[in-house]
């Protein structure tokens, strides 16, 4: 699994991100020195999954460091301004993460009133906050692989970080038969790039299929279960995702395979209305690896994520326990099972 | 439109092939000095879609006229030779083409019997040929075209040649306000390379999207219909086309967006148990643009071909006219209506 420290990490100064546009034929990283760059490297997709909430706290710890010299008022500002900075960065979470990073902000005001030194505080809280997330990600993995038969053959999309990581680790650990197909998650290749390199990295039998392939593999059986993470679950059970899961989805959902979504109900968006779908640059579609595809002339389109409505989702796995994509309000009732 | 000339051609005594695996890039020829050559470049796709169809009858000119000094016996095992080479070099369209070639075979031989000159009596023979394919591909057009609204969005997949090349020029020549979508058909980029290129040359508004939009677009009702060709439709009603056509199908069914195949249903293949799916070279899927892009270790897997059941059909779209998937049987029975 990646270390946290190499996803995006505070460290004398600077945050250093590492660069998934070219891991892992390079492995290069950003150096951001102040919020601004952070939020410019999370829009640039220098990192993404869960990468940006690493980043995005990181440049809070940075920012808090930063502003230890200032007046209260004066230091309460800026990280203020880069709580929303690095929070919107790009929209489709933008909900999602400022619940997580609101939590650092107010830390750090806290500390501010205290006239405590709110670089160390906000380090440490930060620190703290990363630690639940992987201890959360353990217990969803753990959830996940419950339902999950001892020879397997998972099919995932895109990059789900820490929860691919930890399902994976977590098969391991049972000793189970487990394998991974990813398809390549055009046009950015997380898929092929990221995933793959994780799986492979974990000693996990991992094969990669271009986007055009998982409804065949369905078709003929070949996977075993339909993963993902979610970069959003409205509480209505939809489920938006990198681009292409819908259409994963709906061939899991025709040929009897079923779809486990890994990931907490967001609380902010009660329906499918309160999400915004990002489009990038169109550019970004007609190049593959660096090099130009499409002749000059021709137009690109490239929505970020799709949307999977809760009668395709078999059900959201959180670390609360396996949940019904029809039922999600009761989750923010519902103590952990573990 | 691609030009025969520039698709596949016999001349100055060797089948000039252009290299769509570079194109529109780079435009290069493959000039291949015997049928093998023409039966490797096939298997090696530096040609596909309707380019195979001709490579492989140009492949047979040219024979004749290399052994157009040989006793007949002779010639005729190297002219059948030469056909068994070039329609069995990709297992997935052998039957049809066996259907195409063996015209040409029997015209061969016929004139070595009459002692006519075999090469220009196979050069005739084939030109006829190719001349009736591309009516055949106009008046698919016109019927394809019919079901048509004046304004119309078409999403396809892949590089239906001649084919998608009338549906476009017909919509033009009625005045309609036609735009294209093409998944751009990874590994290969047949969409993003050669499909789009098309549209674009004539003057058609042409947008690229990643294999994993398609889903999304249909959910969105971006594209009004979903047309491709297919390299077999069973008389079953079984569609066998490029990999990603049955997903693509799925979505637009889910959608209620028409899907029309403009394809003659293969006589040769009665039941889709008649058909055998191609997988080709594993390491293909592992790059892009001819840029590596998972790690070393990393295994891909490439089936070339998916199959889309006929529930998913709205239509096959033939020279004959427009014909319910599980009703193919009766188009060997039916004439032209135009």
């Amino acid at each position: 699994m990646l270390k946290r420290e190499n996803v995006a990490w505070y460290q004398d100064g600077a945050v250093k991100i590492l660069d998934r546009r070219v891991y892992p034929s390079k492995v290069e990283f950003v150096v951001c020195k102040d919020y601004k760059e952070v939020a410019q490297a999370i829009a640039d997709m220098v990192t993404q999954s869960g990468g940006p909430w690493l980043a995005a706290q990181q440049a809070m710890v940075m920012t808090a460091y930063q502003v230890q010299d200032q007046s209260v008022d004066k230091a309460k500002t800026i990280l203020r301004e880069a709580a929303y900075a690095v929070t919107h960065a790009r929209p489709t979470t933008s909900e999602r993460m400022v619940a997580v990073v609101q939590k650092v902000l107010d830390n750090a005001e806290a500390a501010l009133e205290a006239k405590e030194a709110v670089g160390p505080s906000t380090e440490e809280f930060v620190l703290e906050q990363v630690e639940a997330t992987y201890q959360r990600a353990r217990i969803i993995g753990q959830n996940v692989v419950d339902l999950l038969p001892d020879k397997v053959t998972i099919l995932t999309q895109c990059f789900a970080e820490w929860l691919i990581g930890f399902t994976l680790l977590v098969c391991q650990e049972r000793r189970k038969n487990v394998s991974l197909i990813c398809p390549e998650t055009r046009p950015y290749l997380q898929g092929a790039r990221l995933t793959a390199s994780v799986a492979h990295d974990m000693g996990v039998p991992v094969t990669v299929v271009t986007d055009n392939m998982p409804g065949y593999l369905l078709s003929q059986r070949i996977p075993d279960v339909f993963i993902c993470a979610a970069d959003v679950v409205t509480l209505d059970g939809h489920v938006v995702n990198k681009i292409g899961t819908y259409q994963i989805a709906l061939a899991a959902h025709e040929n009897n395979i079923p779809f486990y979504v890994t990931s907490t109900p967001s609380a902010d968006n009660p329906t499918i209305d309160t999400v915004t779908i990002e489009e990038r640059n169109p550019e970004e579609v007609l190049h593959a690896m660096g090099v130009r595809t499409a002749m000059e002339g021709v137009k690109g389109y490239y929505p970020a994520f799709d949307i999977t409505p809760p009668k395709l989702v078999s059900a959201i796995v959180t670390e609360k326990g396996v949940f019904s994509p029809y039922d999600l309000k009761i989750y923010w009732g519902k103590k952990q099972t573990k």
